[in-house]
């Protein structure tokens, strides 16, 4: 009489294309969030981290950090998407839609966009658009994300391969249509850190953020219960004896944005994630360091009050990016690369 | 000129029966509470997580998690009851009398109600009856426990043995007075997590709960530090130099308790706990799992939303629970067991 | 094409007499930061921890831990002033002007108020009179602090030394202008864990306080990055490749400041340091303990209600404090020093 009501995930064999998950465990984000994603990553920007600096430039108060509502949605889908994932291959058509601030609750929906068993067929690619919705049912957050999931048995038969069409990139007209209109006036480029606007940055500029965190067991796994992700590899050492906890990608990700402070201090909001990629591991000791490039100024149509970059933020580990590491001239990634964030940034102008 | 103004706690000498103790430290629960309780140890519970989804059945908000509250009263007794103490042998009685939300303030005091010297006269075991009440000085908690505390001098004289006549369970029809008559029709199954209800449930019925999380020194510190818990033994290395620093256990009963998700997630609300023993001890390193059995199906006189499921959660250290560890056929605890949780939980039927 | 928009902070050169300088990043302060506040360090303060207690004596509700308070502002002030500081020397003149409560905005700005180039020309002395303000623009905290900054060049020329008149303490009559008038009666010292009041203590009296701290990286890092704090040698373990990450020495600060609760319960807020040093480093592993020695006892002017102690309150690492260590005999700090603080505290009367 020992039932099975505990949960194993899914496998490859239970998804479907079109199918529609509803995530379990809504969450209402607050003060307390906020406070714990300052100290787990250390994040300086001046809409975030005051109300009053938010509100004169007229939003109604501090937004909770881009990431953190990423974070928030994107560990609801874990246990119904990524349990039994091999590896989260990579993230596109992110869109940040609406400001989410202490109080609002978020839940999340995913459907099945995609399937690809694998040659060996002990495993598949899911493709999954999520959407996060606050308590009014609006969306706040869209992306697609791919994931390799374990079959439970090689030999079921699977459906044919569909994979979705993805953009390389949104659309500058799509983005930061919820910002409140900026009164660029009043924003006070001296309490924001730096003096640079959207003009100052050119495509091509290499920004070495110069800062490192060195990570702890204990920081990565406060922050990744924080989200309510609930994959094994990151909490359960018997999970991966030989080597330490794996950090989850999401930490990267809000470490080097929290680092990309020094340079890109007035890109106060993510508006866009056009791809993303954990190119490796990370672990506990690990130092993070990051280094961004600007691959595009575009204007947002109707909007003369800020302008978006598109900029690739990289992450590496145990070596500084004073270099600018990616790629080898044979296009392998370097060494010690983590993390290649193509993202739209919206700045004053 | 060295006043001796610090204290050192009480000895088994210091307590008498019938003795209050007004215990200091009032402390105000707010949403960070919440958060970094999320944080350090994962729960899901949607009731506890989501205001959205608790107004939805008739909370006000949501209620800040029962162990929670627990943690929190039990860490003012500490300075009073327990710095001297060598083992936490026990609880009975304990009633969850109230919801708590963010921004009530709790209190605690304690009645000794038991004193029992022991044989060898260098210690004795004390008994008391903590309630802990709200800023309106209404019971939000009542709760026996026992403690094995040092004796100031084995030569002391003391006074008769006295036990409590203690209960081996709550009776249902005391659980569950304060809680809000839920719209079940309302109760979001699927944002719940499971679909399971009261009914599906059934005594003997065994669930492991598969997940598992690996215990940090940082984050059992800052865990027992948030409920004001000055237990030496938990954060001064010295104390133990033997061993790391002894996790306190209420950090093992909210892991327990939040990795019971998986398998319970419609459990939404502690109850009671009818008895609680501390089995082993839990270091830094280790990497708890647990499991649950179903002891007893109760319908609660008056309600037709909720029915009570009265629960052992087995916590155990460094060892999956598929082949639900407690005893050996001799009686002895299965090695690597740490705690036994008797626990009325709350359903919806 | 690869601008230095990444900031490397200022050196010794950078600086001038009368420069001041509008730091970045304000911050709003919450309730999360209390709880996190609460979990890394374990205050017991009932001002501080209860709003009910705090309103029972007259504050609108708990105010924010001064040193917390500190702590942020000081934060703000490190990219500009210290991020190239080879040490941070000493505080003076520090004063707690306003309370701060969960929602107000904190900035910081700094004045050079005294520069002199060290002998061997390779770095100088800063000395910067910082000033925290609130949204309103009030000044809530104000403090003087010298440190060691390199050069960027040793051959640059230096302007002659100017050096501020600091007081050697602060003037009772100076301090606590802004707390609310309290109503004694009304304070429980019960819930506030001690009955000694301003009266009960004497100069010269010497008071351990007994429990001690183990640190680890994961929390003097999550508290540093909590106030945004941003010096590489606290969070890249590369920039120290042959010992752990420096401790911040306001961790320390906060560590002996909880510590103190036990023997000076009732000192329940700070009114002004006279001076600070950290003498020694600390380091992940270190367990810190503190004692206190009252210098002084003196009236407020114009205040029955509470009164001011001169308290130095000293921390140590790996070693207990029953002896009260602080000096040798030849004056040289007793090894395991790592702070002096000299405080005025007020207390209940």
């Amino acid at each position: 009489m020992n039932a099975d009501k505990a949960r194993r995930g899914n496998f490859f064999e239970d998804f479907s294309l079109g199918q529609v998950i509803d995530h379990a465990t809504p969450r209402t984000m607050t003060s307390g969030d906020v406070a714990l994603y300052i100290g787990l990553y250390g994040p300086r920007f001046a809409v975030q981290s005051s109300d009053a600096f938010a509100q004169s430039i007229g939003y109604p108060r501090a937004p909770i950090d881009d990431l953190m509502v990423f974070h928030t949605v994107f560990g609801k889908t874990v246990p119904d998407i990524s349990l039994n994932a091999i590896a989260n291959l990579g993230y596109a058509e992110c869109r940040f839609l609406l400001p989410v601030y202490p109080g609002d609750t978020l839940s999340a929906t995913s459907e099945v966009i995609g399937l690809r068993e694998n040659s060996k067929r002990a495993s598949g690619v899911v493709y999954v658009r999520t959407i996060g919705r606050n308590q009014h049912g609006l969306q706040v957050l869209s992306y697609v994300r791919w994931v390799m999931v374990r079959k439970r048995d090689a030999r079921s038969p699977m459906p044919a391969t569909s994979l979705p069409k993805l953009a390389d990139g949104l659309d500058p007209a799509e983005l930061a249509a919820e910002l409140p209109r900026l009164d660029v006036a009043r924003y006070d480029f001296v309490l924001a850190g730096e003096p640079h606007r959207w003009a100052d940055y050119v495509p091509g500029e290499k920004i070495d953020h110069l800062d490192a965190m060195t990570l702890e067991e204990a920081e990565h796994q406060i922050a990744t219960r924080l989200y309510q992700n609930t994959a094994k590899v990151h909490f359960n050492q018997h999970h991966q004896p030989a080597s330490k906890r794996l950090v989850y990608g999401g930490v990267v990700m809000s470490l080097a944005r929290a680092l990309s402070f020094n340079g890109l201090a007035n890109a106060f909001h993510i508006a866009a994630i056009n791809g993303g990629r954990h190119v490796g591991p990370c672990h506990a000791g690990d130092t993070v360091y990051a280094w961004s490039e600007i691959l595009e100024r575009a204007e947002i149509p109707g909007r003369r009050d800020i302008g978006a970059l598109r900029v690739r933020l990289t992450a590496a580990k145990n070596r500084a990016c004073a270099d600018y590491p990616l790629r080898t001239p044979a296009g392998d990634y370097v060494e010690g690369v983590l993390l290649e964030l193509d993202l739209w940034l919206v700045m004053p102008r």
